[in-house]
């Protein structure tokens, strides 16, 4: 059973407070091990990705190649039911079209007074894409990652997933071919993030590693940040559900339940302005865990982070909500509209009765990862700008020179670097003294 | 003297490689340090900042406030000079029309299948600004990193700055003024970054991070990332220069040098074509060196980290260039503007021979704050983005939900998750067998 808080309780900002800060992670430290696995792929490559492979995975590489071939991804394709690989185009199409509109403008432009500006933004040259191997390999996430790589334009995805005993699953590689990911390697854990960032005889080096993975995959990426750009680490997975008592007891449970399936760490919230509709919630997500196949998991999430928050009025859970700034929040309201802008911290908002945020995991277009753990308060989930770069552009004359060289020459003198005021004055004819 | 290489050199690839990955800054260890400060500053707050700031910067709280006042700025700014005055109100309003171009527009639609979907962009409630203190306090970085912030509508803008001494840059104070910046306290180091993240009793925690520091103020961010949102930790400062015979040789000299002032780990370097050229340069940095005050630096920079490479065509200096990923390039070139669609990686293009690098640091409008050390692979230099947030909004009735449903029930119960396909199905009454 969840906790429940009363707005109206006198220990209501001691108790929420705690709860704001409730680490659901045990975050176990393997930086030795990882750090000795990355140095040694740097210096023995493949050889180094062979025994690794092998050790972890139950792998041989001298029988089976690194690379999956395009026949492998064929066979896969076809072991795929139909109805799956359909509800992959669907989501497929939506996912590209929504992330297409995210594509950013140049903005070249001269100013009044002739100095030329300008933003442009390129595509990252090579990107990898870090898929996990076992229950938690995804292929709705190989969409969410490789689509907007493929619509900012990066000419080069190369996709990595530990084939355990061999074994990819086939989704995954068909995801992947619908995403146009077209060099994929059978490498996982620190091992394939090191051979990403520093290259081996087989792969070349990316720029930047995007994806989720078990802590090993977690500090190799906080490793090798730096050499490559790296996305966020994403932590245990999040909702919050803002109800009014007019809700189906059952839908909202089922969201909630939803969210605590997917780890022990994760954490689903209800805030609601009716006593008697929580109970009902409360009851009906008892019921269900009867009958979920994943009841254990989902227990667990539920009792040791899930909440039941009460509040006097709807407008109450609002300052809640921003202070949470949940990854997800379903607003099942009457008019959820209104609220939309009140709330500044959400990973992302999923409007009205008939849009369980499970949508937005799979077809609703939008991206699934997310901003975790509070941190929607300062970061965005995944989109093409992660992956393209903003270079900025810079062009005077001789004329803007005169006019904007001794600003800059007064400047860089008030803060001692006069190497920087010559290299201003020395084009105005100015000499040493400015 | 800096190195040579010659791309028609048998070893160049090699050698060239080889500087690539050369290292140029030395990084203390200073972790354990700096967890026990901001643990003491969690643990007991005001009075924690108070001991630090005593026996680091030798001020004492108990004499003067923390908390910087209306009339201490309002007496800086009657310090310093007029010309410098009207050179950072010449910066700020050219840097304040620039980022303003960058301010995102949200972008809320409906698709053909009657699907609400949205990208909303909102500031960050709160950021903190670090401003380091003595030689590198330099007022420009501060409107560099505030008036981002305050375009993107940041509604709390928190400055830090160690007075060492009691004393504060009263240029950094008038910057401060001219960018909007309302909170200002006299607190450094770890102490500082520590403050910001977790909050005292007289500072409220803030949700985000930017500014350069020392290595116990990068070390602090990283440390307290996650808590909060941090920007990248910036290394030394580099310029390559890709200048043709026909420049004046001091000119680009001047430029060089204006790199290698800021820190005996910056990097300058010029790819020319032309080998008498490079000779000439050469010449006019070591005549240059010899009257300028940071000369130490300078030569020492040069003489560690500087380069030349002769190209036999200027089209060779190309994938040099995307490959050293400079944070700043010079293209002091006849027809410069060809030669920007074929640069992919750089922080900042300046084109022609008029538009010294300095120009960007100061009064150009751009951000100075720019990606080093090869990151600006996958990486941009700050700019408005970075103090805003992008949350997705999706909002389906029933008839939508109708439609995408089923594909969200075959992808969730393929990927073993259940409890996600039974949120959705509950909803199309379709029970828990879909």
């Amino acid at each position: 059973m969840a906790i429940r808080l009363d707005f109206l309780d006198g220990d209501f900002e001691t108790r929420f407070a705690a709860f704001l800060t409730t680490k659901r992670e045990v975050s176990e430290d393997v930086n030795a091990t990882v750090r000795t696995i990355i140095d040694d792929v740097r210096l023995r490559g493949d050889a180094a990705l062979a025994d690794y492979s092998k050790r972890f995975d139950g792998i041989d590489f001298s029988e089976t190649a690194m690379a999956v071939t395009e026949a492998e991804i064929d066979a896969a394709i076809a072991l795929v039911e139909p109805e799956v690989l359909g509800a992959l185009k669907v989501a497929a199409v939506r996912i590209e079209a929504h992330h297409r509109r995210q594509l950013p403008k140049d903005d070249i432009y001269e100013d009044a007074m002739g100095v030329g500006l300008g933003s442009r933004w390129t595509p990252i040259d090579a990107v990898g894409l870090y898929v996990p191997g076992g229950t938690a390999s995804y292929p709705s996430s190989v969409l969410m990652n490789a689509l907007p790589a493929r619509v900012a334009g990066v000419p080069r995805i190369v996709m990595v997933v530990p084939a355990k005993d061999g074994q990819i699953n086939p989704a995954v590689l068909a995801a992947a071919r619908m995403a146009g990911v077209e060099e994929i390697y059978r490498i996982g854990g620190a091992q394939a993030i090191a051979a990403l960032a520093y290259g081996t005889e087989t792969i070349a080096p990316v720029a930047k590693i995007m994806g989720p993975g078990n802590a090993y995959v977690a500090a190799a990426k906080r490793h090798v940040f730096g050499t490559v750009g790296i996305d966020m680490i994403a932590g245990p997975s999040e909702v919050l559900v803002i109800a009014d008592g007019s809700n189906d007891p059952d839908w909202i449970a089922a969201d909630l339940l939803a969210q605590a399936e997917h780890d022990t760490g994760a954490q689903s919230i209800l805030i609601t302005n009716d006593a008697g509709f929580a109970t009902a919630v409360e009851n009906a997500v008892e019921r269900q865990l009867k009958t979920l196949p994943r009841a254990h998991t989902a227990s667990a999430s539920w009792r040791d982070f899930g909440a039941v928050i009460l509040v006097p009025d709807l407008e109450d859970a609002v300052p809640l909500a921003n202070r949470i700034a949940a990854e997800h929040l379903e607003l099942a309201l009457d008019d959820a509209d209104a609220m939309i802008p009140k709330i500044r911290n959400a990973g992302a908002i999923f409007v009205g009765r008939h849009t369980p945020e499970v949508i937005g995991d799979y077809v609703g277009g939008s991206n699934h990862v997310l901003p975790t753990a509070r941190s929607a308060r300062f970061s965005s989930g995944l989109g093409v700008l992660d992956y393209m770069k903003r270079t900025s552009i810079l062009r005077l004359g001789v004329e803007q020179l005169r006019t904007l060289g001794p600003a800059a020459i007064a400047l860089a003198r008030s803060e001692g670097l006069e190497a920087h005021a010559r290299s201003v004055a020395i084009r105005l004819n100015l000499g040493d003294e400015g």
